[in-house]
């Protein structure tokens, strides 16, 4: 049977990338001495209280269809939260809840790309970036992070990679997987970029609630930027609540529309019961408490992994600002990231994740994502300890 | 700002249909009596024991990054239940779990429909169905049901339809607003067309379960047709649970693989306690027990709405062989759809469907849900009575 072009549009070349992931999962099932530090699912529960919300919506029956674009509530207090935050003003007219920031970043592409568009992402990006631009027919096109600094904006690299096709500028902030933010200089180039050459812009901000240093900053806040500007959140990350599926996009009331006559015919609305949880997420004073708690955590956590590998000299880390991820370069012990991480899964049962699957400049590094409890980390950190001892023998013989 | 054409696509004109729900669920928040039969939403509660699985769910953790395709044991069931109802040979490795029957439509389309290709729709159909194939690029041609023969199919009219550019052909069986269903000799007809065209064929099944009189059949387990056929279904009808958004798309195992890398970039699989609670709506006795209470309570309803408009010689009806919608023909009053809906809203505080929004050749019918209790029903019929005479003494003045 024949298929769309789409189909091949949306087959990942970085599935591989996930390899030793599987592996790693697939053996814990056997060994429960297997850490799996290569995915981005706190290990967290979500806070009682969003569960206990959750409980109650399903037992007075909030199981019916409900509004499209989400409940006028939830939507009014992202819209607050999101103006306080970012000093862009909103009301619940410029936000529309959906499945997940993945599917706002999925749903934001469909309503703004088109085939013969180029829409620009810095890289290193999430891996289903790729997918999400090219279903629309739309090119992308990377632009590399400066890794030799930090992973900061390579504005010159931005400005050449825009032609008459350019559509749009999609970035995460703070990013995923370095977890360096774009600082307001660097936001305010890209702006500047964007307006002259009127481009939207997508900004991926569900870490902005995990941040260790530093202050996030919204594009959309900006001058002259709201009426170009999509920002994408969730409660996945600040909340531990990845399977719950609830996120949402802010943008000019025009997009929203648009993105609600998407929904209509892609969803048709979020469950109410997750709809009154979030609601709870945001809103009550233990959750937003549990909330911080895990930040707190992912801070000690860091700190923990940056200690271990600093006393590595063939590793170099990039020190994440926010995130729960930590990339590590390994080209100093003549590994690839894939051998290095492949070896470290068969001689340590440590599952990470090579980080090329992010973008070619990421390709030295792994990935390590620090979302297991304290008492797992240190063994893993004991783990990386001894398998780094071969390197160092290496350097002596 | 510049946007995707896709967004011309999916505003539907079908819009206004629903000005009289939406001035009906708004009057009922002040006014309790009016009554809402503009919607297919049951006011049934979700089975007791599927609330307690997703409550268990959720308090033991169940809320992390669940598979993309949806759980095995869960895609296993449905497929050994689709087996025994379609006699298609399937496993779970034909199955994938989507939020909802309408985004198995959308995703659907999207794997199949691409630009130039013309996509057949047999109407009566749901409004969504324009906006999922017109976003794809592709052409919607609606071919129209018999509408002097109990809206059965029209085989004249569908072969007419094709050309060398149709790709696929989409109906719904039981049929949503008519409630007829396609018989195995009406569905060997389009088998034929699809094999001799090399067409797919996309079979939204989702009232399969709700079925007063006659036998379901499924187009995928005539010969030939597996490899060609994509069978929508989900437990949003059968088991009160609209708001929940689980349904699915059992297909060729290659379609299958293509919807999983759509759903990886579109939504990121389903909460893993909502996917506890279906695999208990679908296994669970209680829970199919009240499923079957439910499907008694619609025929009993619709029996009673048929004995009301019988008495009334400018009403016809189409009688419904499944679902919970009666289509009933208006035009003998000398109003149109849309005149006598607004003026049985204005005067008798019932809301429903003028049914032109499903298809040109339902324009001379109302749409009425039966979907309130049996106190809220009968009071129906008596206002309907009521309204009606206004039509018997214009006959004999």
């Amino acid at each position: 049977m024949r298929y769309a072009p789409l189909t091949q549009a949306i087959q990942g070349e970085t599935v591989d990338a996930w390899d030793i992931h599987f592996k790693a999962t697939s053996l814990k099932e056997r060994d429960p001495s297997v850490i799996i530090l290569s995915i981005g699912d706190p290990e967290f529960d979500t806070p009682t209280t969003v569960i206990d919300t959750a409980i109650e919506g399903l037992r007075s029956g909030d199981t019916h269809y409900v509004e499209i674009e989400g409940r006028d509530n939830l939507r009014s207090k992202i819209a607050e939260q999101h103006q306080i935050k970012c000093a862009q003003q909103v009301t619940k007219d410029n936000v529309i809840l959906l499945a997940g920031a993945q599917n706002a970043l999925f749903a934001s592409s469909m309503c703004i790309l088109e085939p013969g568009d180029e829409a620009i992402v810095l890289q290193p990006m999430y891996v289903t970036y790729e997918a999400c631009i090219q279903l629309t027919g739309a090119k992308l096109i990377p632009v590399a992070m400066d890794k030799e600094n930090n992973f900061c904006l390579d504005v010159e690299a931005l400005e050449q990679a825009i032609t008459d096709k350019t559509k749009a500028i999609f970035f995460a902030t703070p990013n995923n997987p370095t977890g360096v933010m774009l600082n307001k200089q660097e936001l305010q180039l890209i702006a500047d970029l964007a307006i002259k050459h009127d481009l939207w812009v997508v900004s991926d901000e569900v870490y902005s609630h995990t941040i260790f240093e530093g202050e996030h900053v919204s594009i959309a806040g900006l001058e002259n930027m709201a009426e170009r500007t999509i920002t994408l959140n969730s409660l996945s990350k600040s909340h531990a609540m990845t399977g719950w599926r609830v996120g949402w996009a802010i943008g000019p009331t025009e997009l929203i529309g648009h993105l609600s006559n998407l929904s209509l015919c892609m969803l048709y609305g979020l469950p109410g019961f997750i709809q009154q949880a979030a609601y709870t997420a945001l809103t009550d004073t233990d959750a937003l408490a549990d909330s911080e708690s895990m930040r707190l955590s992912y801070l000690r956590r860091r700190d923990r992994l940056l200690k271990c590998f600093q006393q590595h000299p063939k590793l170099s880390c990039i020190t994440p600002q926010a995130s729960m991820f930590l990339l590590v370069n390994v080209s100093q012990t003549g590994l690839s990231s894939q051998e290095f991480a492949e070896a470290l899964f068969e001689q340590q049962k440590i599952g990470v994740l090579p980080a090329a699957a992010f973008g070619q400049c990421a390709s030295d590094f792994i990935r390590i994502s620090y979302v297991v409890d304290d008492k797992q980390l240190e063994d893993a950190c004991n783990r990386i300890d001894s398998f780094m001892q071969q390197f160092s023998l290496a350097e002596c013989s």
